[in-house]
C-alpha cells in the first residue's frame, strides 16, 4: 500500500503465540507463562486501584518501578527505563539506534522480535546461525566479529534454553564497538545473570520483565537497565507514558515480595528437572535449560503433529513453522498438574 | 553519543507537562485530565482483577476493546486497533509511514508529539503555521499543497482549541494523496466528530484516546479507526502485547458507560463556558474552545509570570516555554471547585 514506507509493505507482522480466550481446561505450555498466579502482595496493591486517581497521567518514568527495582536489584533507580513489556525495550532501542546504514546483529534461533525490529527500521540484519552440533552454544567470537551497531544476546535464549556465561558476555562487551543488549527476560531462572557488567561497561544494557518469573504477563511491564547517559538516548524514543499507573504500582509490589517470587521459581525448576526426565525417558532428547521452558527435539522427527495431537488433548505447547526446527517444540514449565495433563497427554499420543 | 543514530543525537526529547507526586490541595489544570473520576463501573471491572489471569498474556489486539469501540461507535469491531495511549499510534503510524525523503505535516501550534515522531523518524517534517489573526484557524488548502506522505490534524486542536468541520476534513481527505491522520483526542467535548468520513475514504485514520473524555490517562488507553488494509500496514510496528488485560477490561467498561460519560462531558462544557466568562471579564483574551481546555492570552502578556504565581497558589496551568506562545496560557476545565480555586488564585495575583 502506498501509505506505507517500502520495508514496511514487504515485511511480515510478527505472530504471537495463541491465546485462547478462555483457558478452561487447557494446560497453556506455549508461550512460557508462570503457572503461579502473581505475589498476593502485588494483588494487594491492585485493589488499592478502585478510586479516582486514574484520572491523572501516571508518572512518565514509573517511579514506583524505577525505586523498586533499584532496591531489588541493588542498581541505582535513575539506571532502570521502564517499559510497557520488554518488547516495549527493544522497539526503543532499535528506534533510537538502528536505521538504514547501521547493523543489528543476533544469533539464531532466538526470539524473532529482534529481527522484526531490524526489518521496521531497514537496517542491515546479521544472523549469526547457532548449530545443533555445537549445543546452540553462542559463537561469541563470530557474533563480535559481525560488528553491530547494536548486538542482541538473550540470555538465556528461547527456544533453545542456552545461557551465556556473564564473564563471555563480558568479552563481548569489552570487544564491541556498539551497544550490547542483553536480554535477561528468562534471568530469574538462571544459575548467573550479567547485572555485574553494567558498573564497568558502558555499552550494555540490560532487559528484564515481569511477564515471566513474576507472573504479570497480563500486566505488561519490563525495564531497561544502563547507565544514564545510554538511557538518555534510548529514552528520546519511548512513548510519553508509556507505563500506567497501576503496572507501575502492581509491578513494584511484585518485585519487593522476593519471597514469593523465589518460591515461584523453585517450583519451576523443580518442574523444568522432573520434565526433562520424564519426556527424555519417552526418547525425546530434551536440550539443557536455564529458562521456564524446554526445547525438545521430538523422537519421530513430527514435531507438528504432536503439537496438534497434545492440542487435541487441551495442552498447548509452541511449534515454529520454520523448516529448522521441523522435529523441535518448545514446552513452558507448567505447575505439577500441568506437567502430569502434558504427559498423560503424551503417552496417549500414537507416536510412530 | 556514537551509540545513537544522528537524528536522535541532535533531537530534544519531548517533555511532558509536570504531574505531582501528590496532588494534595493543588487544582491540576496543565495537562487537559478529567476532574471527574472514571465510571462507577469501570472500576467495578477493575476490582475483578484480583486473581491469577494476570499471569497470562492479554489478547495481542485487546480484543474486549476492539468491541466495545465497535458497538459504542457502531463500527466494525474490526476497524480498531487499540494502543497505550493514542501516543502510541501515533509512534506505529510514524514507524509505518515515515523515513528520510518521506514527508510529515501538521499545522502549529498543536500536539509537539507529531513533530517528535517526525524527527526520530528522519523525515521532512512541514509545518503550516495558524495566526492569531485568522483566530488559528487550520488553512486547510496550505496543508493539503504540503502534500504530505501523512499529515496530522488535531480535532479539536490542543492548545488552540479550533475544531475543524468535518466537511473541511473530507475535503482535506478527498485532496490528500498521503494518510491523514485525524486526532480526535478532544472529540468528546466537541459539537461534530470525523467518524462518518472512514466509509467513504480509505487514506483516513481517526485517533481517540480514553485519557480526556474517560477519566482514563492513568490507565492508557488510546486507539485508532480505520478500514482493515490501513490498519494491517500499522499493525506490523505494534508493540506485540501493546494493551495489557487490565486496560483493555477496564477500558472497555468505560466506553460501554456512556450516561456516566455524556453527564462528565455535559459538566465540563458548562465549566468551560463559566471559566471563559469569567476569565473574560479578568481582561483575558479567550479562545473559542471545543475541548476540554481554554487558550487564554494573558493581559499582561507575561503568561509565564501568571503560570508561576498560580503555581505558588497551588493551581497548575500549561506555559509553553515558545516564544510565539509567550502571552499565553492553555488552563484546563476543572470541576467547580477547581474552577473556583483557579479564578481565586487569579484574583490574589498582583497583575501589572
Amino acid at each position: 500500500m502506498k501509505f506505507f514506507r517500502d520495508n514496511i509493505n514487504e515485511m511480515q507482522a510478527y505472530i504471537p503465540g495463541e491465546q485462547p480466550a478462555n483457558l478452561g481446561q487447557i494446560a497453556k505450555l506455549n508461550t512460557n507463562e508462570n503457572p503461579y498466579p502473581p505475589s498476593p502482595r502485588a494483588l494487594e496493591v491492585l485493589r488499592g486501584y478502585t478510586d479516582g486517581n486514574l484520572r491523572l497521567y501516571p508518572d512518565a518514568m514509573a517511579r514506583d518501578l524505577q525505586l523498586a527495582v533499584g532496591d531489588v536489584l541493588g542498581v541505582p533507580s535513575d539506571w532502570v527505563l521502564p517499559g510497557d513489556g520488554s518488547d516495549d525495550l527493544i522497539i526503543m532501542i532499535a528506534r533510537s539506534c538502528l536505521a538504514p546504514g547501521r547493523r543489528v546483529v543476533f544469533p539464531t534461533p532466538t526470539f524473532p522480535y529482534y529481527k522484526t525490529q531490524g526489518q521496521i527500521a531497514a537496517a542491515e540484519i546479521v544472523e549469526i546461525p547457532t548449530s545443533e552440533a555445537e549445543d546452540f552454544r553462542i559463537p561469541i567470537d563470530a557474533v563480535i566479529a559481525a560488528a553491530g551497531d547494536v548486538t542482541f544476546l538473550s540470555s538465556p535464549n528461547s527456544p533453545t534454553g542456552v545461557a551465556i556465561d556473564p564473564d563471555r558476555l563480558d568479552y563481548a562487551a569489552e570487544k564491541l564497538d556498539g551497544l550490547l543488549v542483553i536480554d535477561e527476560a528468562y534471568a530469574d531462572f538462571a544459575d548467573a545473570n550479567a547485572l555485574k557488567l553494567l558498573e564497568k561497561r558502558n555499552n550494555v544494557i540490560i532487559l528484564r520483565t515481569l511477564s515471566k518469573g513474576y507472573s504479570l504477563a497480563g500486566l505488561r511491564v519490563g525495564f531497561g537497565i544502563a547507565n544514564p547517559q545510554l538511557l538518555e538516548g534510548v529514552l528520546k524514543t519511548k512513548s510519553i507514558y508509556n507505563v500506567g499507573a497501576i503496572p507501575a504500582a502492581v509491578g513494584a509490589a511484585a518485585l519487593r515480595d522476593q519471597t514469593y517470587h523465589d518460591e515461584c521459581v523453585r517450583k519451576i525448576i523443580e518442574q523444568r528437572g522432573r520434565m526433562s526426565q520424564e519426556l527424555s525417558a519417552r526418547s525425546c532428547k530434551v536440550w539443557a535449560s536455564q529458562g521456564n521452558f524446554l526445547m525438545v527435539t521430538v523422537p519421530d522427527g513430527n514435531a507438528k503433529s504432536i503439537c496438534d495431537g497434545l492440542k487435541d488433548r487441551d495442552v498447548l505447547v509452541r511449534y515454529f513453522n520454520n523448516p529448522a526446527m521441523a522435529d523441535k517444540l518448545r514446552i513452558s514449565v507448567g505447575s505439577k498438574c500441568e506437567v502430569d495433563k502434558l504427559l498423560a497427554g503424551w503417552d496417549s499420543l500414537e507416536l510412530k
